[in-house]
């Protein structure tokens, strides 16, 4: 289910009722949030099938009918959960990158702190479920788009901050960025791998994303990804011996 | 589920007791296979929630009774029907490509292939509900042994019979290749997408895997993956100019 805007149940006769509004609009917030931090922290858990609405309730110290009252369903509620992770997964995962100072420290980085939770293996399964329910594919949708997008932004602009050389366009980066996470993750999980494991793994078959420019050598990198092959570019900024 | 060494029903009284073996355990290989076959399909079609014990039993003509002593569980049989299909799914790739007679057109032809059918999404399934139900991980591991071990000996063979050069080592390249079929495949599914978007998009964030050697040129292309930049190594099998 796509969230819908903010609805305000109107339980408080009020003076104000634009004080009011607001009050109960900024509550309605509050609640909505609560359920969903229970709902991720049960469903990473014990999953979907073993949680119920009143398992989340009783966790947010809120009522079942409160549940369906924002969410309408446990499963919409499960996709919610998992594309709030994601994205918060992502943005965790860019601001620790912030610190990096070479290419491989930069991807290091972002997979070490993607690697750590399981909101990809999380996010993975409401895309599982999502097959099913066509319903609940628009908030998956937009959760997609934003990911790919934030993703290319924060990339090109950590590019252009160090002055390195993407090896791909930055769109197709971020792509093959989260398809590989979500590959290697989902079964990571189910062979019950560790994170380091998970990171190791992902860090082999993600290779190199960028490269540092060269600092006017000799040799001839060339760029043989995608469909591109350039003379100007170097892929590790190495010199030639 | 591990699947277990096919176990003889001694329904049958015979005057030939290895006979009598023999006739059952083809049987019983027989009916195991039917029970999978009608699996698969209702699986792929509705699901695991949406499909029951006994709508697989209707379908392949059997009793409810056969499947929980051929597979004991729906869980279980539902892994066992979805690595099937990934095996099959894959040599069927493999055999497509042997036709292949570029670099390009092999990949082009394994991603057609494996993005024809659901059955990596199919799969994909599997492993997140293995990562809840950890007594069907054996089956999954296997499978994804095979998957690579098979993958990447099919590859290693097509790149020495037309003298490529792989721009991996060939292992991780196989990891790399079913990885990025899981992510394409499980986010093209949750958004309702076309076999076509799903085979254009896998090919993107793939990107070359392999090259054709050089008729001799003046270009060096050095190999740029995983962790090594080598001078001597050139993803195109090129030689210094």
């Amino acid at each position: 289910m796509a969230p819908k805007s903010v609805s305000t149940p109107a339980e408080l006769p009020a003076d104000d009722p634009r004080h009011a509004a607001r009050a109960t609009r900024s509550a309605g917030r509050q609640m909505r949030s609560r359920l969903l931090d229970a709902a991720s922290r049960l469903f990473r858990e014990r999953g979907l099938a073993g949680t119920s609405i009143s398992d989340i309730a009783a966790a947010a110290d809120a009522f079942p009918s409160q549940i369906t009252y924002y969410f309408r369903t446990k499963e919409a509620l499960f996709v919610e959960a998992a594309c709030r992770e994601m994205l918060y997964v992502a943005r965790a995962a860019e601001e620790a990158a912030l610190q990096a100072h070479t290419p491989r420290d930069y991807t290091r980085v972002l997979v070490e702190t993607v690697t750590a939770t399981d909101s990809v293996a999380f996010f993975t399964e409401a895309l599982t479920l999502t097959r099913r329910r066509q319903d609940l594919a628009p908030l998956v949708e937009r959760t997609i788009e934003r990911l790919h997008g934030e993703g290319m932004r924060a990339y090109a602009s950590q590019i252009e901050r160090h002055g390195w050389k993407s090896l791909r366009d930055p769109d197709a980066s971020s792509r093959r960025f989260w398809a590989l996470a979500v590959g290697v993750m989902v079964e990571g999980y189910a062979m019950g791998r560790s994170a380091e494991d998970l990171c190791e793994e992902m860090l082999r078959v993600l290779g190199d994303q960028a490269a540092t420019r060269p600092a006017g050598d000799a040799a001839r990198l060339h760029l043989v990804s995608g469909r591109e092959v350039s003379d100007s570019e170097s892929p590790d900024g190495e010199k030639s011996p």
